[in-house]
């Protein structure tokens, strides 16, 4: 490929709308082009990383016995209701009807595709175990669809689906494609991706892993704990808290607080640390507009994610109005009406006393709470954000940091939420219907090569790892209009064409300056200049992308050196 | 691979809504699964069918110097608007609003998205020519989805566009794709494929070519001249007629024909031939009801499509109301009025005379009619369908027969109506701004892959060609209960999985008619049979699916031997 004949244009200023680093090089560099929010196009560099990805996957997901199938994009909304997800997912499906008038959806994800396409031939336990797997384009109406291609509308994904007998079999092979995703993510040049115990959302299912490009443009939270092994999403975190509740109770006693709203404004007006109060955060489920009021200490935030999962539907935060019968600013767990709104505690209130909090009066608070006492018992549920600092669920120090991350993976263990709903069942040895246990596993190619990017980049542009690069060598030939240069240079370019060598030729008429802006941005691990300077000596200069090669070498072993150089890099692991 | 993990069914019963056979073999063989009306999932053979497909086009498309990108499945209305075509094409075209309300449309082609991709890049004469190309999903919302893979609804597709600074250089490279199609063909298998000159429908631009499997079972209609090389879609084909008027005139006369209603009856009831006969076809404009009399000899047809490209404007057949001033089987050129309905002639009745005709009344006809005296100077166009046994448009002899075939590709010369309606320019050498001239070019991947089991099967099963069969090789271990049955057949296994030979390995313990049937399903190219009485005079049956090879080849030369048959089998194109 010659690259003045690489459509695409690159240029030197960052976009403005370009929150991270890869995003801006990408569209700089003329990997990618918007079509509109969080919907673009691939130029050839992009689209050739993305195959190479495409194919590292392919082949370690049919190392561990996967069969490639394809679901397809369109697919009919009765499939969806089965599993009552057409209902419960909102609005990031989108919905369309066919010109018969037919629901129809657009695939995000495909655990009922899967269950629909195997659920009459899986029928006796002898088909089992087996994954079926695909690389398919995946729409997702995100809200916020942002920094370039890590959050988007449309992409393509890996999705895997693996159907067992029994929970043992499932840990087994899910243990399986979790070394498979962890050879993935090291053949595409990012080892240190380091897997998180996750929260299963949508997916349903209890265990469940995210793989995490450790990174501050991240979007996500991690807890990591700095003494063990502890790694956590933090939807999955528990947060542990230990409360001191050794000196003597005080008694519950009104305090008039005009104007006082916060719980920092009481605990600084009462003298009192942040962690002696009992702070109420108001949501309202999104179906019904229902109150959700949870208790929580002074000092700690409220997950909406654990939230969502233990009350098993969605809330927004709640708009407290005048005749709603809550005061905001003044909400506390005594004399509150437990008929009429849901009220939680966070497990961070257990063992508490002398708590300051509302006294569901205006102007009003307590001081002296102790929920034992005044209350009485509750449940109390684990809904509070772990924190900087906090305790880790696992060794038990005080040892967690909060890090950003980008998931570049995940993968569940599904249980039979897709079998029972779609009512796929298969014989035991023992003659009795069961109902197959399902792992799924998801890997975002798009996701991923801009990951690759945000890893592996510095100011002038990406340095992509040679395993998916988007060619493996690219040659300068710094003076095309000199006879000698531009001979040479034709010359290596039709003998690595010859050799299957992935070559990228610049034999432009420009100057040297713009030709390796031009290379830096489209990143080629392995640069080959050609000049009459070298030339005089009777060299070449071959240079990496990662600055750990830069040497002279003799014009006619070119080849073998760049040979030896592509090789030794793709053994590289 | 082991058979008896390969996920999908296999029967033997042909399923009753399976019309063609490659629909039937490929649902009996476990190829396919139907999801929608028109939507399917495909298990594994299948996919690396389809996978081996896109990797030939992907060389053939990358030998003339395309460039692979990827447009986005789902692209705003508002770029579809830009060429007109979001207004100008029915329900074919899914649509659907996001979650912000923006109309969104499923690209059933990408001719928009390939002008989006180029347009600011390509601002120079010296950019072009380039192409451009994609394997990805398209959604065309088929009125009438049918024949398995032949026509669908979701379909994977491999759509590529160039791009010109001339005429000349489109028609230079229209030719090396034109050429490259025929490679891809071969390569698949039915080099047999014949080019078609087509109509270009909806894409817009004149000069057109379909690639057509002739076959009974296809769904178009082709004019093949059996004299010359002459071969038309019959859209495309000029409907060519000779008019004998050498008699004498005779006048204009009115018929009292009652209950007379259609041309035959006519014809015999004044014992005059069918040619000599002026038929009237009614059609109504879809968007304003308008009615739209044809006439043309009453020995021919109406072709719909010549029609809707005459008049810019799709039609339906007409529905003549009694209010409407039309009379149904009356309906004739003399005494029509011309200011309310639209009136077009077909070529086939220019220099006759004599005609027979309605006569815009009930139970009337007029004889005698000869357009140029009673009627006057009218303008003829061609409207009709050509018809077996008609004139060659090339070689003007009466040798035209009509085929029936399945297109599985198409390319199209565009002209300039994309990148005028969406403003792509470029400055020529003399500094003036220009509209690239554009060339498109698609094949459906599985409906190639259903075309290439259409023309390669018998009653058991599809014979793939070896360039793109599932498997190259299918081990039958005819009794795995036989220690060294067993034995040998898994140590071939694993030589040739060692030698990267694709293997697909039958070790189960049943019938070897049951194993047989399978094989012949599943159409691997070589078969290993490996059985005790076999072993016991030191050998193993090789058979190949399309019987020209059977074999008994000693143990230790199996690997050999299928490696030769396969490296053999490969070369061929």
């Amino acid at each position: 490929m010659k690259i003045d004949k690489l459509c695409g244009e690159r240029f030197k200023e960052r976009p403005s709308d370009c929150v991270i680093d890869s995003h801006a090089l990408m569209v700089r560099g003329g990997y990618m082009k918007g079509v509109a929010n969080g919907i673009y196009s691939s130029y050839m560099p992009l689209r050739r990383i993305t195959r190479k990805i495409e194919n590292i996957i392919r082949e370690e997901m049919d190392a561990i016995d996967g069969q490639e199938v394809q679901f397809p994009v369109v697919m009919p909304a009765s499939l969806w209701s089965e599993s009552g997800r057409y209902e419960s997912i909102g609005s990031e499906m989108a919905r369309f009807e066919d010109r018969n008038g037919t629901p129809m959806v657009l695939g995000m994800t495909h655990e009922e595709a899967a269950v629909h396409l195997v659920r009459e031939y899986a029928n006796s336990y002898t088909k089992y175990p087996f994954m079926i797997y695909q690389v398919q384009t995946k729409f997702r109406d995100e809200g916020r669809p942002r920094a370039g291609l890590i959050r988007v509308r449309e992409f393509t994904m890996k999705d895997a689906y693996s159907f067992h007998t029994s929970q043992e079999d499932l840990e087994e092979y899910y243990q399986k494609c979790y070394d498979a995703y962890n050879r993935i993510f090291a053949r595409c040049g990012i080892p240190e991706v380091v897997t998180v115990k996750s929260d299963s959302g949508m997916m349903g299912g209890s265990v469940s892993h995210e793989y995490m490009l450790l990174t501050p443009v991240g979007e996500d939270s991690i807890a990591i704990c700095s003494e063990c092994d502890y790694r956590a999403n933090m939807e999955a975190a528990d947060s542990i808290i230990e409360n001191d509740c050794s000196g003597e109770d005080a008694p519950l006693e009104l305090v008039y607080t005009p104007d006082i709203h916060t719980i920092e404004d009481i605990c600084a007006f009462l003298h009192t640390p942040l962690e002696e109060s009992c702070k109420a955060v108001i949501y309202q489920k999104n179906m019904t507009d229902e109150y959700v009021v949870v208790f929580i200490r002074g000092d700690l935030d409220v997950n909406e994610t654990k939230l969502t999962n233990y009350l098993g539907e969605a809330v927004h935060p709640g708009e407290v109005t005048d005749d709603c019968g809550l005061y905001a600013g003044f909400t506390g767990p005594y004399g509150l009406d437990n008929e009429k709104f849901t009220v939680l505690y966070d497990a961070s209130l257990k063992g508490t006393h002398n708590l300051s909090c509302g006294a569901n009066k205006p102007d009003h608070h307590y001081k002296g709470l102790k929920i034992s006492r005044d209350i009485g018992d509750v449940e109390y549920a684990d809904l509070a954000k772990i924190k900087e600092g906090g305790i880790c669920p696992k060794c038990g120090k005080h040892s967690i940091t909060i890090s950003r991350g980008i998931e570049v993976g995940n993968i569940f263990q599904l249980g039979t939420k897709y079998t029972k709903s779609m009512g796929m069942q298969y014989l035991d040895a023992e003659g009795n219907l069961q109902y197959p246990i399902m792992g799924c596993y998801g890997i975002g190619v798009g996701r991923l090569a801009a990951s690759v990017c945000e890893a592996h980049h510095d100011d002038y542009g990406p340095i992509w790892p040679m395993s998916i690069a988007p060619w493996q060598v690219q040659i300068c030939c710094l003076r095309a209009d000199d006879e000698e240069c531009k001979k040479v240079s034709d010359s290596l370019y039709e003998k690595m064409n010859a050799e299957k060598i992935e070559v990228l030729y610049d034999d432009r008429n420009i100057r040297p300056g713009a030709m390796f802006s031009d290379a830096d941005l489209i990143g080629v691990p392995v640069r080959v200049i050609v000049s009459p300077r070298n030339l005089g000596e009777g060299v070449c200069e071959i240079v990496t992308r990662d600055k750990a090669v830069n040497e002279k070498v003799a014009v006619d072993n070119v080849i073998d050196f760049v040979r030896n150089l592509i090789n030794d890099r793709l053994a590289r692991r």
